[in-house]
């Protein structure tokens, strides 16, 4: 699996750009967390990558907006710093019932 | 030196809010280069992430704003990829004039 991680501008000035930046939200949380309002954490396999950027692709406005793809570091936890709040929640840690 | 991603959330539902947002983006644009609105690139000294995080540290609400620092991988370009529009530029690259 990877660690990936989604940074996104949507231009948002016409209604079209509004549902554009649904559409590419609603993508992302299909692979992965949200964890700030355009920027999502996701752990997948290569060709779940290759589906998701496929799918972007398909709603992006190439000129106008941006999605950042970058492959993280692992293990995670040793290479992300949160100052402030954290929506991040660690499905990889024992649920304890 | 390391290459580090800056992503972050500012309350900005009152002034208050929108002059961190200010503060944020001013302090990460004295480290590195805007990618995207909230979404900074750097390349620093490892003293040099100290005193930003501090800087930024001094200036958000721990309660309602998010800034995440992640480590990027290197070589840079082998690790991040852009759909759509691109803002960033390598100056790395030799000057040609």
């Amino acid at each position: 699996m990877i660690d990936v991680l989604i940074t996104y501008d949507v231009a948002t000035t016409d209604p079209e750009g509004r549902r554009r930046l649904r559409q590419v939200a609603n993508i992302c949380c299909g692979y992965g967390q949200r964890v700030q309002l355009s920027t999502f954490e996701c752990r997948i396999s290569p060709s779940q990558l290759e589906i998701m950027r496929a799918r972007l692709l398909d709603v992006i406005d190439v000129q106008s907006d941006s999605i950042r793809i970058y492959r993280l570091r692992t293990p995670r936890d040793r290479y992300v710093e949160v100052l402030g709040s954290d929506r991040f929640q660690d499905f990889s840690d024992p649920l304890v019932l």
